[in-house]
């Protein structure tokens, strides 16, 4: 039994990783803390959760930390470094802030000075289908963006026959952006609309340049757009071939790539957000604009799941040596 | 293990029925049948499904199904009888139809001669909160309906302290009428929109006042409404109290009357549907309108889960002597 | 040309107030103003009016109120009412707040004390459909709330046939709560559920009472809930007929009582929400329950226009002796 | 006054059409008519017209419209063009449907045989913004598609400047595809969901592309988005730039070239739908992103509107001497 604990419950995917632990045959929450709401039951923040889990949240402190197997960090960027620093020594870590997931330098440029740069190199960026083996070592993973995960997912497999210059139009659920008390986030905001935002400008960007890079240089324009729905991304990604190839071609391609993937799914149906939603895959499938020899390669998550939450314990169980899929055979929510 | 079979795979609650017993650790799922898609994967209908469940839809066979354990029957009202009367006598069957919640005269007066009269006297109402021990033996379970679920879990607390006119105003997503292509279910038609239909008119109505009345004679107002959203039910009930009780008086007998049920949830903040949806659970709180002497029960299900599949789940656990809770550990969807 | 001014534009009685002055023949905006954003273009609060209204956002001035001919007041209550207290001598005055709807008593017990209790007995409650004569020697109309104005042209119509006791279950989208920065009113919480609120407890209650009991005394139970939609209310209205009555009585009735208004639609179907939004009209019908013999009125209307703004132009048509519709043939939003 | 005829009332764009001629001060509707739902009121089919529009729906009825001054055909493709035949010689028409916006041989491949072929070259492609003299003294007008007028009008002011390789990312509100009875279109299906479809396919590629081609030659990606909403586009655009620009440089450029345009507002902030919504504007804002050389084009239209109805009404303005705007002064929805 793995003694787990997870920091920053009172977000949405500190929620999630409750709700995922809570059937996970092989954890057993030991600790849930958040910076607010301390002492408070956690089913008192989220009532949904009432008869299911009446754990308090405590306060975050370091030592019943280092007293674990394995923690969460579900804490903004610039909040998570600071306790990385302090507990790394002493406890295995998944991250799911962006403070671990970039260079130094890139993560200067687009966030702030880092306060723990000594163990960015120490950490894996977690995410399975690229960096399965590192992981399994692993001291602290860097989980990944929720774009960054559908945006990479759906461009690896077919890195080697495109040129270096890739676009990324996203949409994305409002969920992601948390339970922020924003005029934007409001519901006479939101229905019925739809808007980009932060086009060419958006911090998963410089993540989802640097992880692809790394295999082959890429550049990536990255367009994030709002959609009125809780969750769910999908990412349309447009990218030019080096050579003409048919249709069959791709799909063998992409098949083979993720043939031993137990959560990416590839079809030639395009996929649709409510097939994914509740669920750790990656659904994966693509168009051939032959005039333009471009390609258009069409990805979807749950961005609280795989995008999130459900990644990071795919992550522990790697980390563990568990079975990849153990506690994460999850339903779809769809209707 | 239990053997199971689910007829009326192609619609919401059968889709429903294949996820949960997918994941319940006592059951095998050996059988499911449709009247229509036969000799196609589930998973072509439901992409949802897609490696997560493998199976092929087949015809429906009698022969098979006396081979089961238990036969859940996701089928309309009127085709659900005919096969009852065919394996009755074989196997142990729920029937999510209405047509053996209601004695045969007031079947015959809503919905249209029934061609297995002879078995209503043995079906017993799924209600576990009210029939848990006449179900234990039941050879035949009618699965109660969703609006009646969520609106007689509200009643029966206070039914000794109210007068006999029971009015209930109920709103349930659109995921209650199926797949059906009707215009009005079209997504321009129902967004941003709401409406009430069949008021007074609407077939729970008689399911309702007949199971209440069996313990005492009410009469019953019902006007069911659509939501714009897939999930949920939301009933608010309205009944004049006998004498003047004070609120702490209502809440102790809510919370007495409840208080060994693994699946009703009471609290004094008033429920919403998006803490009930994705579990078995049925929330129920009450305001008290003092100046009118008048009580209002405010209850809430997911229509697909507690007031369809999950409690025939549930039911089908306390047949066979299981944990009830066994396989309905569910997480809620929110957010 | 009356010369008009509206104070409180940063809200959504505001604006859509300036959006139907701005289409009114015979009106000319010359003045709008709010307590914040003040020297504000108002079409960067709401970015929508781009090329349609360049006014900008005056700080409330009294002199400038004075020399007008009709002012509209979209202030919170409260502060309202210590604005007309200044104005009412010089000005004639539509409020949208609940300042001056109930009687001095009411106001106190359910919010707070009056500042200007002197005025209360010269304000005329504008409902046209019940107070047209009233109406037009008035210099200070009590513009309904939306629930009321719903609620009150259900009941109205057959309140000589109904026993004195009355519950109204209805139903709202979000923009009734404005674009107040509250967590319950954020997309995530909102999106995909519903819920009921202050039950028996809201504001609406004494105001729907006092006006229908002004004709003959009844008692209400009021029920808001909050739908997951912008703009819209459906009230579904219970009462107790006083005798055996046909559906063909009824329906007669109700055409005859509303046969002069242009503001009314009366129909056999149920009215839906999407069929009135974006205009000024009420719809209604009823079901009966011959059973209980009990009543069921329902009634839509749009709550930003017949439940506040439009309702304010058609008193202020009223007021000045135009014709009734003058700038209120409005295009349905639908679909 | 313009007498006016409208053929295919029953469909949204039908719909939209007559609810603002209704309000046209210089256009009387003599005659509407569809092939479907002969001899009924229109508002038996829309209920929100009920008291707005007591019209009956005709045959079809060459002679009839042949007695008009405009007739506007929102008809399937197919079905328009030989209607176009019958009546060209007699009456000025505005066709909404695909049948004359492209020349023979495209039509021919992504459409079917062309049955009315030699007026092709008569039709004037209806966008005021590129055709404005030309539409003059047109006799046959061939309004844009939704995706189209957003696309191209995003296009335009940066044509010389870009490479000749473009990409649109649409996405689209779900009345685009009208009243049809699919099981896609069902608000199971697309409420909480989003999808691409036709990717690369769609018929609205070849209009783009060979509209802004007959400028200057590019090839254009097309891939279009359903959101779960009822109205409005929002298109992203991506192009290539020439050289290095600044901001500053390209917003000059956008104003500019739109500055005498009624109907399309220019901003910094990147536009969303529901500012559009309602209106027959076009909003149009950018981003740059320098380090990839690339220009973010982003437009916002409502799709019945400036996508279809709006604009056709638009185009008769400018056909018959108009005052441009006459009748178009609308109500943006929000909120």
């Amino acid at each position: 039994m793995l003694h787990a604990g997870i920091v920053g419950v009172s977000g949405f995917t500190g929620l999630e990783l409750v709700k995922l632990l809570l059937h996970h045959p092989l954890v057993e929450i030991d600790y849930i803390a958040s910076r607010s709401h301390i002492g408070e039951p956690l089913n008192r923040l989220f009532p949904s959760l009432k008869n299911i889990c009446d754990k308090k949240i405590e306060a975050i402190d370091e030592a019943k930390l280092n007293n674990l197997d394995i923690v969460f960090l579900a804490l903004p960027h610039g909040v998570s470094m600071q306790l990385v620093c302090k507990i790394y020594s002493k406890v295995r870590i998944i991250d799911l802030s962006a403070d671990f997931r970039l260079s130094q330098s890139l993560y200067e440029k687009w966030y702030k000075p880092h306060l723990c740069a000594e163990l960015i190199s120490q950490a894996v960026y977690g995410l399975p289908e690229l960096n399965r083996e590192k992981m399994k070592k692993a001291q602290l993973i860097a989980n990944p963006g929720c774009y960054a995960t559908a945006s990479i997912l759906a461009i690896l497999p077919f890195l080697d026959i495109i040129d270096g210059s890739v676009i990324v139009d996203a949409k994305s659920g409002v969920s992601g952006a948390g339970k922020t008390l924003r005029e934007d986030l409001l519901f006479s905001e939101v229905e019925a609309s739809f808007k980009a935002y932060q086009a060419a400008k958006h911090r998963h960007q410089p993540e989802i340049q640097e992880v692809v890079s790394s295999i082959k240089p890429v550049n990536v324009t990255f367009v994030p757009h709002l959609l009125p729905i809780n969750r769910g991304i999908l990412a349309t990604v447009y990218a030019n071939l080096q050579d003409n190839v048919e249709e069959e071609f791709l799909f063998d391609k992409l098949q083979k790539y993720y043939k031993s993937e137990p959560f990416v799914r590839i079809s030639k149906d395009l996929p649709q957000i409510n097939n994914c939603v509740g669920t750790n895959f990656c659904d994966i499938s693509f168009a051939l604009d032959k005039d333009n020899k471009r390609l258009i390669i069409i990805s979807v998550i749950d961005n609280l799941l795989k995008g999130a939450s459900s990644q990071a314990v795919q992550n522990m169980n790697i980390m563990f040596g568990l079975k990849e899929e153990e506690g994460l055979n999850l339903r779809p929510y769809y209707p």
